[in-house]
């Protein structure tokens, strides 16, 4: 009987973002097969994955980087690194034509259920899946930075993208260990750079008007609401702060936070109940908001521990 | 010689914000006096501040939970709560007249370097402060809530804020354990409320245009973006992102990041050129974000840790 045969993970591209893909398909027991059209970049590409590996395994994250290391093999062609493989995971710079090239050519020599994810963050996929071999499995698989360090990646559909394909890419992902989030329609900066996006914005327009001095304006994130945000997200964050849930407070603290903004973008009932909906799935009674208020309180003490311990 | 004379602090009201403040102070070794306007108030905010004293006792933030509940007083009048004492703490309802009261009251029973702060997140210090005797000692010292988790606490300037003052509220806030940051000008919801508001309003926006279910965009916040903000603010998070620092990253990406705002703001040349000297005169040499990129993956590796443990 032994051990289960390995799956095979083939990655188009060796750069930071392959990078990251190989230590998360490697640590899952995959083996990994690399094609970088740059055929110098195997020698820069090991050197920064065994650092992050030695780190992970002073982490007792892994418990052999060498062992890991080992089951990634950098080859010739784009061919020798597809042919039969579990999973295609593109991550070329951002150039619509070279996508294309790679999802023709990684359609035709893969079985057709075989998922094509795309790292990129920014062209949307019907403009480099169109005229792939089963377009159906493609997708973007978007992860953030650093990619074995983060847990959320993106899965974008383009017009085409299946149900199943997106039922396998999800069960892959958290195979790796990853947490998957489905974005419907590949919008300018998808989700995360949206929501990144805005603070951005808003941050460097409050530094500019002279209201806070940068390094100000980044404590205020990094000691006060990030603590909040590495473990629940603004929904979640909202009904904490809530006597209500979501909606009571979306309701009580809706028409200030409508001043603060320059746009006025409606905040729909029906969208507010949508999110109640989600909130109320997990939490069915106002009472238990309570109950989960302790384990923030909790999560935040551990989390002011393990950052006291590094900073 | 013994031990040095413990400080006092006068605080007024006991609710979720006050007490906060009972634990934040009395945790420091401070004296507290409080004074809530109803006064039936005392058993609750007991029972309140026992819970969280115990966890934090539980967690080894402090040894006895008791003999920190003991430097807690409840008193009959605002008199009794702020004679003698060398800070105030306001956090009463979100209501000008009442502030004044308090403002008015309490500066004429303290000297006039003991300065007065108010919890308040909404009402500009300005609306309440004007007619308290030696105003430039009057301020906002807006935390985050939970208070006593969350370190961030803003000082927001009426007009006539000192900056002996602000000097002053910042050694207090240290010696608290907090991280105070200094907000110029009291603009609706000062920094912290308004890079939240950016975030729900976006996020609003994405769950009602279909892009994203609820749990999902929480997913992106909680797995992704807050994992780094957590220790790393904005600024920061971009100079890791970039290849030559903050500026670089702001001048490659942001065209970007515009296209996704629906609001043009321009992100001026003198606003990026600020931004980027505070980051080279924490990290001098570009090389310099190399080194600092290893201790976020490791924060990134302790915080996946701590989360792990309690999610």
């Amino acid at each position: 009987m032994g051990e289960p045969t390995p799956k095979t993970a083939g990655l188009i591209g060796g750069g930071l973002i392959g990078r990251g893909w190989m230590i998360l398909f490697a640590v899952a027991g995959w083996n990994v097969r690399v094609f970088d059209a740059n055929l110098d970049g195997e020698a820069p590409a090991r050197a920064s994955v065994r650092g992050n590996l030695a780190i992970m395994q002073e982490e007792g994250l892994i418990a052999s980087a060498a062992e890991v290391e080992a089951r990634i093999r950098f080859v010739p062609t784009l061919e020798a690194a597809v042919e039969g493989v579990d999973w295609v995971q593109e991550s070329v710079f951002e150039d619509v034509e070279v996508k294309r090239q790679v999802y023709d050519a990684a359609s035709a020599l893969t079985e057709p259920e075989v998922v094509i994810g795309s790292s990129g963050g920014g062209i949307p996929p019907d403009d480099f899946t169109a005229t792939a071999s089963h377009r159906e499995r493609c997708l973007i698989v978007h992860p953030f930075n650093p990619p074995h360090l983060v847990p959320v990646v993106e899965l974008v559909r383009a017009t085409w993208t299946s149900d199943q394909a997106i039922e396998r890419a999800k069960a892959v992902m958290v195979e790796l260990g990853r947490k998957p989030v489905v974005v419907n329609r590949a919008i300018m900066g998808f989700v995360l750079n949206r929501l990144q996006g805005v603070v951005i914005d808003e941050a460097i327009a409050l530094v500019g008007d002279g209201i806070i001095s940068p390094e100000d304006l980044d404590a205020c994130m990094s000691h006060g609401l990030g603590r909040r945000w590495t473990f629940m997200g603004p929904f979640e964050t909202m009904e904490m702060n809530s006597v209500g849930g979501f909606k009571e407070y979306a309701t009580r603290y809706g028409p200030l936070y409508r001043q603060m903004m320059q746009v006025e973008r409606p905040w729909t009932e029906a969208t507010l109940d949508k999110i109640e909906a989600w909130r109320r799935a997990e939490y069915p009674e106002i009472d238990d908001i309570t109950a989960r208020r302790l384990w923030r309180d909790r999560t935040l003490i551990k989390l002011g521990k393990a950052i006291g311990a590094t900073s």
